[in-house]
């Protein structure tokens, strides 16, 4: 298979190229480096790394950010900065990436326990994670030529603890090969419109 | 109680109000008619609504749009209908209401069946009732002077059938009673941060 993931090198990203990259063919996007360069903020920058790569089988996006503050100190600005980056960041990829997905191929979208186990902070995070995992139920009713797409929502990984884990009081965190393994299950897999959860304690 | 009632003149608002009327003093806003007029898409709209009518108790929102659409045929922009309105024009309801409400008061959202089970032509609509059952999920975590949020999810309503029903094939109409029994349980209840879901058959 030919898969792109964007946000290639970011936590999850990385892990999830190296597991790919053993079997099948990988192209890595990112903001600042990956084999091609993308900002998923930016229609025309998708539209263009398309271009560039051409076909292919599977897109898995690890990327997106959305802003964490206090909701009393979040202005109307802060909340657009995620619905922007990473709600529309996948939507796009999956408005425009539809075109350039082979038959059969899959879209693997990230969200996280935040839209169910929203933590202090993360009103804006928590409301993207919600938006997407609705999109990707309503949007596999609709995609043509046996087309899938998932989302996958972890806990706090593993490799994330030392930066979150004071924002994620008792959470468990999740092992790097088990999310792996929910990218695996979505491309590999022959599920559509499934939101794989890996949370451990809720 | 002071009850104001965003939406107060639609399918839905406008039985929430009568029910309200019975014991409470309503106050309903809305684009075009009802007590105060108020644009949610816009803040400044909505800041001016406050400030019109002074501290409340209840906000209710019934209120906000999406585009309901093929995905093949969406913009992006398309997408931006429900985002500023559905979803950011609740958002900022609560952003800014929050300094209007009394301590011990309550914001009561909607979103809708979709954000759960959606049917063909709603990813912008079911994308926004996702964000929203999760922003009130987080929001709830940090509203200040025991302020409580829920969110009622009701499916196809009993008044919408005529115009709705082809959309939802074998959806099983929502009575009027429960759907405003729905607010009645955030508004009157104790609860906090539920999603307050009356479908029927799933």
């Amino acid at each position: 298979m030919k898969i792109l993931i964007v946000g290639g090198n970011g936590t999850i990203g990385k892990k999830v190229s190296q597991h790919f990259s053993e079997k099948h063919e990988v192209i890595t996007g990112g903001r600042d480096s990956g084999d091609v360069i993308v900002d998923i903020t930016d229609s025309k920058s998708i539209k263009a790394m398309f271009e560039t790569i051409g076909k292919v089988d599977a897109v898995v996006c690890a990327a997106g950010e959305a802003k964490w503050a206090e909701f009393s100190s979040m202005t109307e600005e802060d909340f657009y900065i995620g619905l922007k980056s990473k709600l529309m960041g996948q939507v796009n990829l999956v408005r425009i990436g539809k075109d350039y997905i082979n038959p059969g191929g899959s879209f693997t979208l990230s969200a996280g326990i935040l839209a169910d186990h929203p933590v202090a902070l993360t009103t804006s995070a928590a409301m993207v994670g919600g938006a997407i995992h609705s999109f990707v139920k309503a949007v596999s009713l609709e995609l043509e030529n046996s087309i899938r797409i998932n989302v996958v929502s972890s806990g706090l990984v593993e490799d994330a603890v030392d930066k979150y884990e004071a924002y994620f009081p008792g959470h468990n965190p999740i092992p790097m090969k088990k999310v792996v393994n929910g990218f695996v299950k979505s491309v590999q897999g022959k599920g559509n419109g499934e939101i794989i959860r890996m949370y451990d304690n809720c």
